[in-house]
């Protein structure tokens, strides 16, 4: 069980700090045409999803992980509505 | 734990079909410049560990969205690899 939650911990790690260089990519070039809005939206409301799910079973590190993905998501989605397109 | 299941369902299939609309944009625009390929690796990485933690657990829910999602992200990064830059 402890190799599960190391692995599970390093899972949710890597998702969510896939945004940083995502976001530093289209704040640096000031474009993101080649991000799809719907992409954003949904895996937000995904991740989202899954906050609620950690929160209905106490389970922290998928609260943490999740919480801290909406919030980089809903900087990424301000990133292409602001040079979208 | 009915509705946690449902939840973590829909929270699975929202994070996995997200990619799906992005992969659509970019062969659309045959342009892949704004995509980090940071962003494509790690979160590819993430899911892949997502997948043996599921394997590890005999999750079902967590096996199915994370193995779409892994194929999902080969297309992806494919396209970046095609028309990034």
């Amino acid at each position: 069980m402890q190799f599960a939650e190391s692995l599970g911990l390093i899972a949710g790690a890597l998702v969510t700090c896939s945004m940083i260089p995502q976001i530093i990519r289209i704040f640096k070039l000031k474009s993101a045409r080649d991000i799809s809005i719907l992409f954003t939206t949904l895996i937000m409301l995904g991740m989202a999803c899954w906050l609620f799910y950690g929160i209905f079973l106490s389970l922290v590190p998928v609260i943490l992980w999740n919480a801290v993905g909406v919030a980089l998501l809903s900087v990424l989605l301000y990133g292409k509505l602001r040079y979208g397109k």
